[in-house]
């Protein structure tokens, strides 16, 4: 049974602000809450259809603090999807720091405020898929634990630490450090020709307006994906994430 | 003013069976719609705000069959949009044949059954950057037309060929003619060490089924995108628009 209470606290962590007083956000989702149930982090509080419960191994009902059944009507007011899942979470935001050690030897991104929680979501997926552990953020970029956000990761948001950054003074650190910034253009230089290091910084820029002349100043090298085949008026660029994706694959298939 | 007859038309466009029986489909948005006008695409019916065509040079004023001026409420009333545009345009379906001397010599997608129109828009964004003429899809593939595939593109119809085909004739054809035909899956040879043609198909699957048995069987080379880093329980799959950008810039970037 769903009560008054719970309802109430679900619905109101859509909004970052309550997220941030609880510290708490929501998953839902068969995979990816599966995949939290094995993973090191704290659920205070899981709520499922019996059906749901009735398949899930006695070990891992032990990790939520507690479980709540609800019916599908139920779980249809507390779900922020069109076709509500059969589990929903409340879990507990992660706690950790960011290490300058690996933001040194490894690949990063950095996200200067990309806005659509889907490209951010997916981005996520794909620095998880490329073995990114870390994807700084300006802190004007979309919140990790908004819904939408959470969805689109499918479940990234495990493999992946997300730290929330002021630009200028990250991007000085690393520069400091003698860490490699390639910023992503729409008219650099050809990502294919250029030398490419295995550690350092990719950023990518905003959904309409790219990387800022403030983050710019700090970009060691200035790359593109060059586009192909002649049309007058052809496609002005490509999807931030789409972009995301090339870039590091690019990086890594030199490795 | 907003006419019954027109209302009624435009809504009626949002489903495939009326957009077929009329040829026509709607397109929104201030920068398709500019590119539609200098294209040689018919426009029956130009919907806008008195501001939009104020801004619009006189010449491109001639294009369109018929322009009628809306209120912003008009224009919501018969928007696909959340944040409805200035400009809706009714346009004809256009009509072209499939070149198989295009698609033998250059390269082309085969999209099996890609659902969401979303993946679909965006794979059409992607094959326009890399100069990719010609996209043939599965009739069990989203409809071009749909509304929601048309906003993905971001213009991209425009420049890309898309055919609907029966797959295993279609790839049969191929087949007989000898044109390279690379399926993409999980669990493939590395894309990076794959010798790739200049020429011929690359098959995307179906979001949760990846490629049919009945068309993995005209596959000359199976391809992957490897997963990097070591995560014990990782990511299982990259979104297949994703998958695209990164194989469409593999095949490019080696010419």
């Amino acid at each position: 049974m769903l009560s008054k209470k719970n309802l109430k606290l679900i619905q109101s962590l859509r909004y970052k602000k309550q997220r941030d007083i609880h510290r708490q956000f929501i998953v839902e989702g068969d995979k990816v809450v599966t995949d939290l149930l094995h993973s090191d982090w704290e659920i205070p509080h899981l709520f499922a259809t019996p059906e749901w419960l009735l398949q899930l191994p006695a070990g891992d009902k032990k990790k939520p603090g507690q479980i709540t059944e609800l019916s599908d009507r139920e779980l249809k007011k507390i779900s922020t999807l069109k076709t509500p899942n059969r589990v929903l979470a409340v879990v507990m935001k992660p706690e950790y720091s960011m290490s300058w050690e690996e933001i040194a030897s490894d690949l990063t991104l950095f996200l200067e405020e990309i806005q659509d929680p889907g490209n951010l979501g997916t981005i996520l997926r794909i620095a998880a898929w490329f073995g990114i552990k870390n994807v700084c953020c300006s802190t004007s970029t979309a919140d990790l634990y908004n819904p939408k956000v959470v969805q689109a990761t499918m479940g990234a948001l495990l493999f992946v630490k997300v730290h929330y950054v002021e630009p200028v003074p990250f991007l000085r650190e690393c520069s400091g450090r003698g860490i490699p910034v390639y910023g992503t253009y729409l008219h650099g230089n050809t990502i294919y020709e250029t030398s490419l290091a295995h550690n350092g910084l990719i950023v990518l820029g905003n959904e309409s307006r790219g990387i800022s002349g403030d983050c710019s100043t700090f970009a060691t090298e200035k790359i593109s994906i060059p586009r192909f085949g002649s049309h007058e008026r052809g496609m002005e660029s490509l999807n931030v994430a789409v972009a995301a994706a090339i870039v590091c694959s690019e990086f890594r298939r030199r490795e």
